[in-house]
């Protein structure tokens, strides 16, 4: 288990209480004392107290030894310099699974794209796990429910049973790799046009708008992509979304809440203390939509508040000014 | 244009600034007046100036005089008896609109099948329209968006052109009668729900979980009785879900919510203003799930717990506690 952000931390808090011994890989000598000695993470879950049988380390072959999966929750943008260094001890037949809500810039690889790139692995070896879970509520024993995706279902079923936790934590499996993972990262982008929606005043009726419309512009991403459009409706689509969009605890919600309000954009990244993904994937998201030729209105605003100096008020009025549509196109 | 409640009479402010000529029935003589003659409905918008040239009276023959359209907006539960009295006035070839979202108790019948039923009109002169439009945004000039929907398009596009308020208010067309209208009648139900948890203290895992199944609940209910499976991933399925289940305006998630914090129904009853739909409807969503066969688990409990005695803590163990199932059932 390699990343002790409040989601891997979170998550190797899960697979322990299933019953899968875990360990958990981090940069950073006192973190890991800390969650290993002390079974606390004081920098991103401070006051949650960790199973005593979880272990901690900062030696990558230490936490794979013997691993049935190799679980990756680091920044998406440093995957792929971490995990050339973690290859070497990857246990033959081991799977790599994707905690991770990101595209990568430069090349708009997937995780698991990136992941099988890396460790050269095939598919079959890839999992990921999405759906709506915010780390600070599931720590407080909040029941929380998941999607396990790998293309071979049998991968994903022992995957399943390595982190369910009845009644606490349920996961789903299913074997659309691609729409799980575009759910989970395309909701980021969203959520940042959401907050900046808030941070301007807008109230509900525009959030449901740039919810609705942004599952749609997900969905027609998906369909170009071979994903199955069922997945968008399910938790890794929509359930995360709503999660994400609707949580004060959203780091990307929030970034574009600060945006909206008049913040500029060095003001707000000096204020954010862990990544919030949409910032960077928004650019990536765009790059795979033109690639494939389809319309993402939303997401094209998001990167232009971003990165490219648009007022808020521009791209309201960008958006609001569209020539209409049927509801439903490009599916 | 029948009903001064707080969405009637939004939707009365949207019509007349889109320039469509428009007189507002109510019952009550002293609102009506207020309507009228001061620009204001101190009941259910104080504070709101109405467009002057919005009239109101408490005549049905004065209100339906000339009209293309009668636009309904009353408490669902007594739409029968209210229509009955005022068919004998409708002008030869009007259209009647609902606004309403509710399904009627004791025969489970949809607004528009009482439209068709009480007024003895072919579908083609029924329309309705439903989307996330919380009136107390909307009169605050933020943009929203709805569907409007007939069987008939060109029906459908006469009473879009009829409420459009560019860039305030963007109607789009439907043809899916019955998929629109159940979004907006079952929605109340999911909100109660969502309610109730979030007065339990549960967060925004359990909310997007508990909007995610609804929305499939609702999918499957639409399956069983015609309707267009993508209506619901629009704006009158998961938009107005959204709007309503994340709105501290919302009747129905509020009603909920004091449910959900321990108060007896009675208690919740004496201190809301104005009816909470899914109060009602939920025994006859509950009805037509049953008749047509279609699980609907959150459906159940919200019933339960709002009629039947169900503790909030109660339903939560039998929604958690159901048998796992694949992510897409039933449709």
């Amino acid at each position: 288990m390699f990343g002790t952000g409040s989601w891997g931390t979170a998550f190797a808090m899960i697979l322990t209480e299933a019953g899968t011994r875990t360990t958990l890989w981090g940069r950073r000598e006192e973190i890991v004392k800390a969650i290993d000695r002390d079974q606390e993470n004081p920098d991103y879950l401070p006051g949650v107290k960790l199973p005593a049988a979880l272990r901690a380390t900062t030696d990558p072959a230490e936490a794979l030894d013997g691993a049935d999966f190799a679980v990756l929750a680091v920044p998406s943008q440093t995957l792929r310099q971490n995990l050339a260094a973690w290859v070497p001890h990857l246990p033959p037949d081991s799977v790599l699974v994707s905690l991770m809500k990101g595209i990568e810039l430069g090349t708009a690889k997937r995780m698991s794209e990136v992941i099988r790139e890396v460790a050269g692995v095939p598919e079959e070896r890839v999992a990921v796990i999405s759906g709506p879970n915010l780390a600070g509520e599931i720590v407080q024993r909040q029941p929380a429910a998941t999607v396990v995706a790998c293309v071979d279902e049998k991968v994903a079923e022992r995957l399943q049973e390595a982190c369910h936790v009845p009644p606490w934590f349920r996961p789903y499996t299913n074997t659309d790799v691609v729409g799980v993972e575009l759910g989970g990262a395309v909701k980021n982008v969203i959520a940042l046009a959401v907050g900046v929606a808030a941070g301007m005043g807008l109230g509900d009726n525009v959030r449901a708008m740039l919810m609705t419309r942004g599952l749609a512009e997900i969905s027609r991403l998906g369909a170009a992509l071979g994903a199955d459009p069922h997945t968008f409706s399910g938790l890794a689509g929509m359930g995360d979304l709503v999660a994400t969009c609707s949580s004060p605890l959203s780091r990307n919600r929030t970034f574009g809440e600060n945006l909206g309000r008049g913040m500029s954009l060095a003001e707000v990244v000096a204020k954010t203390k862990q990544t919030a993904e949409g910032v960077k994937s928004c650019e990536s998201v765009l790059e795979l939509a033109r690639r494939h030729g389809v319309e993402m209105p939303i997401t094209e605003v998001v990167v232009g508040v971003v990165h490219e100096g648009l007022s808020p008020s521009e791209a309201a009025t960008l958006l609001m000014s569209r020539a209409p549509k049927p509801e439903r196109y490009g599916v």
